[in-house]
């Protein structure tokens, strides 16, 4: 039998106009294949409104309890919307996690799926055409209740798809799909047709939000066909597939896929910092065991056996860092430590850039004719990432869309 | 170990304030034993809230979706109330009854426990001293979520307290315990010390709120001592317990428990019902095959071979009731099928009443003095019922509640 797993998010089915405008979806769409799972996250506004629910009985609630809280969400959302289904007559079944045996690890509110008994779904699927499926949530070894972080629904759908072996698996959402750049800063930015996985997780990586590293890098494991669409307009949404099924529009000339800005880094630099031999050991061991993500690094030429080192922070971890970077400063006897939260963050992704030179001459020639100084430079073998002034952000972004001549069907090297 | 199990409905904890208060008299309560097992209802007002969201989506929702959202009220008050207790320091761990294997039948909507695996409550309590359990609900032997009905917590928590072999199980409310009638309605309503669980099952039956019939039923079953007490005040409440313990005021003379009052039941009568053998059958069979049921039964003396039928039933399942017996009294050549909603019922009862002569004779002449007819009569060993004119409902249990004596605090047969 053939399946479909469909996500639809928060927004999706925020209210009960919603839900039956998805439900009447599912109905016409009952002929295109044998079976649907249907992957719900909680309706939109109710995860935070449960957060703020929480943060009234304690500041810091035990990720246990916090889990157990917010998987209502979901439950919530599927037995609703299981009614809703009830109402066009279509017959379905409801799963949470643990009756669809999706196994996490302990890791409470960012937990791994582990593990998913197939099974209990198909076994369902043999007797009615739609399961419904709670996301987002899943149970670890000892049968807690785990969570697996913000837009973990989409992760819970394409590891559904793939232990069900499904044909594609649909991430539906708010938008029209995958854009060459945040179509509310640069107007000519274009849906993407197709975008290889690689490609997606490293625009995910760099900041755009319509869809999690970790559920790419799932569906990349697996090589399942994602689509990316929106629940309410009619378009045709954007499909994550193989690189190999990308050669055509590399042959043609795709160099680059999409332009990022991630206004959420700050930057720390530590001065004068005495350039021997474990230093960078120094600032950085403590940092890692703080948790804390680093992303960009740059070191300045040393003078005189002292260097500037500069590094990048997500912001809800900048007080942290720099607390962590003073303290390493003074026992490596640095200078000051200087902080900056008025950094975008501009990544330049394509898979095109391995076949291709002159990418990063082009990325530069733009920002400099704008006047916009390059402050740090980042790069893998398919991303080129640069931090500017946060004020010159949308400013890069449009430019080096008009450069790479994203607007058009299919953007050129035009060197 | 020690164990006390508690109860808390949804009034008690029915906001931050209130679970606030219980969580300081679960601190301050934790060296009177060993473990508490804490079982919670929905916050007050969310059970509700949810039906509401529910109609909305469909008039009538299949009882397994609407199962699964409702155990989400239960899952969200032993959540916050876990982190209300993380606030005072008292380690705690939360189980949904999937994680503490509470098996019920299938009967969604009003499931019956059929077995608790009591080690898995028993291990956490040797890690710490307190644990929360949600009420009314269960898994049934497929995995689906249940529920048992309103007022179900206080059997889950009756259930548990068996199954652990507890101390005793503490029913907590927005009452200071079992009264000898509603206070709402008689002033000199007095809270007993104690009653036996025969007369609380005939009380509740017979419409007192406080207890439901299938809790009791339940703590008789294993002899487990229950206290009904008020969540708010440090009043010292009701114990339900054997009637071996109550032979001292049975001794004393205390003949008469509780008089309830219940507004909820609607009398049918079917006129000119010829007097033959099979017409009850066929009167009552279509009626008990449409799963209500009927309370009291009166039949008048034959009169030229025929007769008059009047019987009550749930004032909800009035309508469905007049239609059977129309279809039925058509069948059997039988008259008019008359209908009244403006009847209360009456009940007195008390365990005395099996070694005391002259209840019922009190009874009526306290209500004929009064000027009240009585329509129809029930009784059981320790009980007797009447239907009344709705009208005289609160004048009726004042003057018996004063006949008897209720107000002092044994109560003796004044003959």
């Amino acid at each position: 039998m053939s399946i479909i797993v469909k996500k639809y998010g928060g927004t999706s089915i925020g209210d009960f106009e919603r839900m039956h405008h998805i439900a009447r979806q599912i109905k016409s769409s009952l002929n295109d294949c044998d079976k649907q799972v249907i992957v719900l996250s909680a309706m939109s506004g109710r995860t935070n409104a449960l957060y703020e629910l929480a943060k009234q009985m304690h500041s810091e609630p035990n990720p246990q309890f916090m889990d157990m809280l917010l998987a209502t969400g979901e439950q919530e959302s599927i037995s609703l919307f299981a009614m809703c289904l009830q109402h066009y007559n279509i017959p379905s079944q409801t799963f949470l996690s643990f009756q669809a045996g999706i196994q996490t690890d302990s890791h409470h509110g960012c937990a791994r799926i582990a593990s998913i008994d197939s099974q209990i779904i198909h076994r369902a699927l043999s007797d009615m055409p739609v399961v419904i499926v709670a996301g987002f949530q899943g149970i670890d070894s000892t049968g807690a209740i785990t969570t697996i972080g913000r837009g973990g629904s989409d992760t819970t759908a394409v590891a559904i798809a793939a232990s069900l072996d499904a044909t594609y698996c649909e991430i539906n959402t708010d938008v029209a799909g995958v854009f060459t750049a945040d179509p509310k800063i640069c107007d000519a930015a274009r849906c993407l047709e197709k975008i290889s996985y690689e490609e997606m997780m490293e625009l995910a990586d760099a900041g755009a939000k319509v869809l999690h590293t970790r559920c790419v890098e799932l569906a990349a494991k697996y090589r399942l066909p994602l689509i990316v669409k929106s629940s309410f307009l009619d378009v045709p949404g954007t499909w994550v597939v193989p690189e190999e099924e990308m050669e055509e529009e590399i042959m043609e000339g795709q160099v680059v896929s999409g332009i990022t800005c991630d206004m959420n880094e700050a930057k720390v630099s530590i001065r004068h910092v005495p350039d021997k031999v474990g230093v960078t050991e120094a600032i950085f061991a403590p940092i890692a065991a703080a948790n804390i993500n680093v992303d960009l690094i740059i070191q300045n030429v040393s003078e005189a056996g002292y260097t500037d080192l500069t590094f990048t922070v997500c912001k809800e971890n900048l007080r942290k860092a720099i607390s962590l970077a003073e303290v390493a400063a003074k026992r490596i006897d640095a200078g000051h430590v200087i902080a900056a939260g008025d950094i975008a963050k501009i990544s330049v992704v394509g898979l095109g850039m391995r076949s291709h030179a002159g990418v990063a001459h082009l990325i530069f020639k733009t920002l400099a004719s704008e006047g916009i100084a390059v402050q740090m430079i980042g790069t893998s073998e398919i991303k080129v990432s640069m931090v500017i002034d946060a004020k010159y952000a949308e400013l890069a972004v449009r430019s080096l869309h008009e450069s790479f001549e994203l607007d058009k069907n299919l953007a050129i090297l035009s060197e």
